[in-house]
């Protein structure tokens, strides 16, 4: 089952710099050959289930490696049958109703 | 790693009674052995990070089963390592300072 | 218009503990005369939708009142012109269809 | 009070096909003058809280009065007393540390 996704990290504990963390799952996601993009509020992956959520949890236990106690995440899901979809399909069926 | 979620699905493509779907997602995370919390926006689960994201995707997957041809869901994730805490110890520590 | 919310607020830069600020927050909603569900992913709001909105807004404002440098926030929002919905009525109607 | 906001709209009971209705909230974004960068899964927005959840309130109104029965909404928001920080800023920051 193939799943686009929009993931939000937000460590706690650890002062208001968040980058460093965010960046750390960036290259989590990229490591597992997933297709990402970066936004202002989140990363918008693309992939199969398994291997997105993979790389979600190994996210969470990432930044705990590094130190921070707390780590609060908001997942977007989406996934769909009826046909096949991508990311940048997204967008661009917006962009064509502007 | 334990973590403590808030799942929110929406079907889309079935009109806007949502319940049968909501209901059904329900009985695979109870079935699944988690520990629930319905609530008026999602439902509030407790469990180790595999069971319960192995839930979850089944919820989508029972969804798509039962015919919805596109569903959406929210899920905020939280873990921990500096202590063990349960969603009963989260309501009760934010009801303790009213 | 009528607006179902469920609102997560995370200070940031604050430490750990964050259930002196969810307290704050939740005592904004009150003080505000909305009806709440604590629960332990959020809360959940229901009310006119520029109610909840100067509420929420609030709850930033007095989080930053008290010394907290950064705050984040997710809110789910429900509106439809359909029918009256209370947030008794979506978790019934869920119920009885387990 | 400056706010950054990632949002995202659901309008339910129309289908599977929700692209004509986002576009149809981010015109109502732009025309409240507003900075907003399209996204996957959703728009991320930068401006004054009250200008910004006007705009987020016309987009449930303008959808309903589109026919849509029922819209679900995901908003972030964020706040930060301690700087100045716009979008861009956000992703630039992660970027340098990849």
């Amino acid at each position: 089952m193939k799943v686009i996704v929009d993931l939000t990290v937000i460590p706690l504990g650890i002062g208001v710099s968040l980058s460093k963390y965010v960046a750390a799952c960036e290259k989590v996601l990229t490591d597992a050959g997933l297709k990402t993009q970066l936004h202002a509020n989140g990363t918008n992956i693309e992939g199969e289930w398994d291997d997105v959520f993979a790389a979600i949890k190994r996210c969470h236990e990432v930044l705990h490696e590094m130190g921070v106690p707390r780590v609060s995440g908001v997942i977007k899901t989406g996934t769909r049958t009826d046909r096949d979809q991508t990311m940048n399909d997204k967008v661009r069926s917006v962009q064509q109703k502007l």
